[in-house]
C-alpha cells in the first residue's frame, strides 16, 4: 500500500490522551465505530485509516488545549474539514485524534473597503459566497467540492479558475495557526502585501496540517465582475485545443476560466446529460469584465478558435445560456463515473508546462488505452494542469494494478516533463512515493529539517507529505 | 544604532577563511578598502558595516564552495545583488564574505510558450526586459531601482504595478539555492501551480539571504499589453484620493499602476521638473489591455475621480503623451531630495489595509510637521503602501534623533491600523525592533526554529530580520 500507512501506534499514550481528553471534553470526544470511519475515509484506494476519537472544536482554545494533551501524551492530531481531499490526507495512520473544524464555521468580519474576509476555518467555500453575495464581492478559489476554506489552504487548492485568480497560496492575506507547541502564530495582518520576514502563510499553506492547525483565515475577495461571457468549441485534437490555449494566454486574454474534456469525456457527458456534442476534445472558456470587455474577449477567443480549426465556436453573456454552453464542465466527473457503472474514479493531478499539455495528455491516453483502462481527461488547461480519471473495479486486483502502474507512469512522465505530481490536490500518503524525483533530496532535507524544527515530537499529521526515509 | 549592529567577530575563523578561499580562488578574493566599503554601503542612515571581503561568484558551483569553507570555519556569507536594499540588507555586522552575484547574470532558458525565463540571480530587471523585447513578453515587477532579480527575491521587493502583477512572492515560479550545508536546493519545476510539499520558493523568497543564496530562478512573464493608456487627476485632500482608489479596485477596474503623491511631493516636483501642477494630492494610473479596453477604464477612472471632486482630469494612450502625463511620479524620488540640498532621505515603508491609508498618510504628514520634519509622501496606494521620506541633514544628532522618533511612531501606527512596517523593503537590520510588535513572539520563535534548523551555525547573512533576543 501506500507509503506511511505503516506507522506505528502510541497505545499507551493513546489511552492517556484519551482519558484526558474525556476529562475536559466529556462526551464531546466521539469514539463511535462510524463517527470515526466517516473522518478516516479516503476517496481513492488509499485503504482508510479511522483515528481513534473524533472532536469537533468549537474555538482556537479548544485546539490549544487538545494539541497540549496531545503533545504531552505523543499523540497524533489530524485536522479535518470537509473529508473531500483526495490523497488519503485526513487518514489516521498511527491512530490518534482528528479534529473536525466544520463548528468554527463563524465568518469573523467583512471589510468590503479592503476587499478581504476573515473567517473561521469550517465556513466552507459556498457559504462564504452565500455571506457575501450582498456586498458584491466574492471569493475566486473554487476547486469543484464544497470544501472548507482551512481545508483548502492546508491543501494549497485551487481549481478553474486559478488561471485567473490564483490558487490558496495567492489568496490567503494571513492566518492563525495552533503550533505543536500549543501556541498560536499570527502570520501577518491585512495588508495586501508585506516583506517583513519568512512568509509563514505561505509556509503553512499546503502544509496539510503538519505544521500549524489553522484556527483563522483572512482571505482576499474579489468584485463579481459587471459581466460574465461563456464560449466552447470543439477541436480536431488536443494539440489543437492546447495551441488555441497557448495563444490566447500569450496574448493576454485575461481568461477567467479555460478547461478541456477530451473526446472520451465528452462521450460520457452526452451519454449522462443526453447531449449531442461533437465527440471531439473540447474547450469551456468564461471571461470577467465589462459588458464591452467580455464580448470583445470571446470574440477574440472565437478567432484564434477558428484559426485552430474549430468549426463550432459558441459564445454567449445571457447567464441561462452560460449554464447551457458549461453544462458539460459541471456534469464531466458524474458522467465519467457513468461511462462505467461500478467503478472508481481515481483522479490523478499532473501539472506540466502548457507547452508540454498536449504532448502530455496524448501520452496519457494512449497508455491508458494499452493498459486496457478506461481513463477521461478534464483540465484546467491554462495552467496546464489535467484530471484523468482512471476508472477503476476496485475488486479486481490485477485492475488496480495496472491503474496504479499507470498513476506512477503519468506522475513520472509529468515531472520528466518539468512539471510536478500534484498541481492542486496535494501529497498526502498517495503522492508520497515522487516527491523525491521531483524535487530531489535536499528538498526533502529541507522539508524534514523544518518539519522537526516545527513539530519535533510529529504529532501533527504525521505520516503526511514526507516520504517515511526522507 | 540599529538592532544586531554588534555581532561577534570571529577572528580566527574569519582569517582561516580567507586563506582557504584564497588557496581556491587566488586574487578574486577582494579585499580592498574601496570594495569592501562599496559591498557594505547602506542608503539609510544605518552606520556601513563592511565585509571582510567580496567574491564576485561565476557558477552555482563557486557559491557552494565558498559556503562549504565558511561553514568550516563559521564565518558569514552575505549575498550582494546590486546594493539597493534599503535596510542595511547587505552590511555584515560580524564581518565574513560579501558574495556579488552579478556575474551570475546569464539568461538561461526564456520559454515563450509558457511564459517562464530561467535565469541567474545577477541578472537585473532591465537587462532581463531589454533580452525578452523581442518576445513580447516582460518581467512585470518594478521596484524603481534597476535591482538584480536575486536580490528583489530575497527582500520580497514589488513596487508601482504590484497592484495588477502582484510582488515576487507571486512571480517566482521556483528557484535554486545553495543551502549552509552547502547543498543545491530545488523548489520546484516549471509548472504553473503545484502543491508538491512545503512551498520552499515562497518560504525562500524575502529571507533575505539568511536560508539559502539564490543561485537560479524560473519567473512568470506577462505579454506587454496591445495598449497601454496612463491618466492623472488631483483631488482637494488625501482622502478623497484615497476614497476613489478604493472604488476604483472594488469596481474591478483591472488597474496596472496607481500611484499617489501628496502636495508637499507635488511642490518638489513642480520645483525639480518645472511643472506647474496644482499643489494638491495627485493619482496617476496606468491601464493595460486591448485598445478598447484601456480606453474605457481610464474614463471609467474618469467619472470615479470626478465623483470624488477632482476638475483636472486628464488620460491619454499616446506613449508620448504617457511619459510627460507620469513625469511627476517618475521625478518624485529626485525631485523630494531636492527639496532640501544636502539632506538624506529615509525611506519608510508602511503599508495598511486601503481603508486606513487616507488616516495613516494624513496623520503621518501631521506628525512630520509637529517634529519640524520636511517628508513627501509618495504611495503605491492601491496596495496600501506608501513611503514618506522624511529629508534630513545627517550631521545634526538632534534632527536624526526626532527623525528616528517619527519613523518608530509610523511603523507603530502602522501596526496598529492593521498593516505592516513593511510593504515591500524588508526587515534587514533597520526594522528589527518592529517585528516583534507587528507579529507577535509565537511568529518570531517559529522564524527563529526554521532559521535555527536550516542554518544551525548562523553563517548566513547573521543579524538581519530576527531581533537578537527573539
Amino acid at each position: 500500500m501506500a507509503d506511511g500507512q505503516d506507522l506505528t501506534r502510541n497505545e499507551a499514550g493513546i489511552d492517556a490522551a484519551l482519558a484526558r481528553l474525556q476529562q475536559r471534553f466529556g462526551a464531546r470526544v466521539e469514539t463511535g465505530a462510524a463517527m470515526r470511519e466517516q473522518h478516516g475515509h479516503t476517496v481513492t484506494w488509499i485503504a482508510p485509516q479511522p483515528p481513534d476519537a473524533v472532536i469537533f472544536v468549537e474555538s482556537e482554545q479548544e485546539v490549544q488545549d487538545i494539541v497540549r494533551i496531545c503533545a504531552d501524551t505523543r499523540v497524533p492530531i489530524i485536522p479535518f474539514g470537509t473529508g473531500t481531499s483526495l490523497e488519503g490526507q485526513v487518514n489516521a495512520p498511527a491512530g490518534g485524534i482528528s479534529l473536525d473544524f466544520s463548528r468554527m464555521n463563524r465568518i469573523l468580519a467583512v471589510h468590503p473597503e479592503d476587499m478581504d474576509v476573515v473567517i473561521q476555518p469550517g465556513v466552507t467555500r459556498e457559504a462564504l459566497n452565500t455571506h457575501l453575495r450582498d456586498t458584491g464581492l466574492f471569493f475566486p478559489v473554487d476547486p469543484g467540492a464544497n470544501a472548507s476554506l482551512g481545508g483548502m489552504a492546508a491543501t494549497r487548492a485551487s481549481g478553474t479558475n486559478a488561471v485567473r485568480y490564483g490558487t490558496m497560496k495567492d489568496n490567503v492575506l494571513a492566518l492563525r495557526a495552533v503550533l505543536p507547541s500549543g501556541e498560536v502564530v499570527k502570520t501577518g495582518n491585512r495588508a495586501r502585501k508585506s516583506s517583513a520576514g519568512y512568509d509563514l502563510a505561505r509556509l503553512i499553506v499546503g502544509s496539510e496540517g503538519t505544521l500549524g492547525l489553522i484556527t483563522e483565515l483572512t482571505l482576499k475577495l474579489q468584485g463579481i465582475p459587471e459581466a460574465i461571457s461563456a464560449a466552447t468549441c470543439s477541436f480536431a485534437s488536443v494539440e489543437d485545443a492546447c495551441n488555441a490555449v497557448i495563444l490566447t494566454i500569450q496574448m493576454g486574454l485575461p481568461v477567467a476560466r479555460i478547461e478541456l474534456l477530451d473526446a472520451l469525456s465528452v462521450r460520457g457527458v452526452n451519454a449522462y446529460s443526453k447531449l449531442d456534442l461533437p465527440e471531439a476534445p473540447m474547450l469551456l472558456l468564461e471571461f470577467h469584465g465589462s459588458e464591452n470587455s467580455v464580448k470583445e474577449q470571446a470574440q477574440a477567443f472565437g478567432d484564434i478558435a477558428e484559426d485552430f480549426g474549430s468549426q463550432n465556436f459558441a459564445f454567449t453573456t445571457k447567464p441561462e445560456d452560460r449554464s447551457r454552453l458549461w453544462q458539460a464542465r459541471h456534469d464531466a466527473y458524474w458522467a465519467s463515473l457513468a461511462l462505467r457503472p461500478g467503478a472508481k474514479g481515481i483522479s490523478t493531478d499532473v501539472c506540466v508546462p502548457v507547452s508540454r499539455l498536449a504532448d502530455c495528455v496524448t501520452q496519457a491516453q494512449a497508455r491508458a488505452e494499452a493498459l486496457g483502462l478506461i481513463a477521461p481527461v478534464v483540465g484546467h488547461v491554462g495552467d496546464g494542469n489535467f484530471h484523468c480519471l482512471p476508472l477503476i473495479m476496485m475488486d479486481d486486483a490485477e485492475e488496480v494494478t495496472r491503474a496504479r502502474e499507470f498513476v506512477g507512469w503519468l506522475n513520472d512522465l509529468a515531472i520528466s516533463m518539468e512539471g510536478t505530481c500534484t498541481g492542486e490536490h496535494g501529497i498526502g500518503q498517495g503522492k508520497k512515493p515522487y516527491l523525491r524525483g521531483e524535487l530531489g533530496q535536499p528538498a526533502l532535507d529541507m522539508m524534514g529539517a523544518v518539519k522537526r524544527a516545527v513539530d519535533p515530537l510529529d504529532i501533527f499529521n504525521p505520516g503526511k507529505i514526507l516520504p517515511d526515509d526522507a
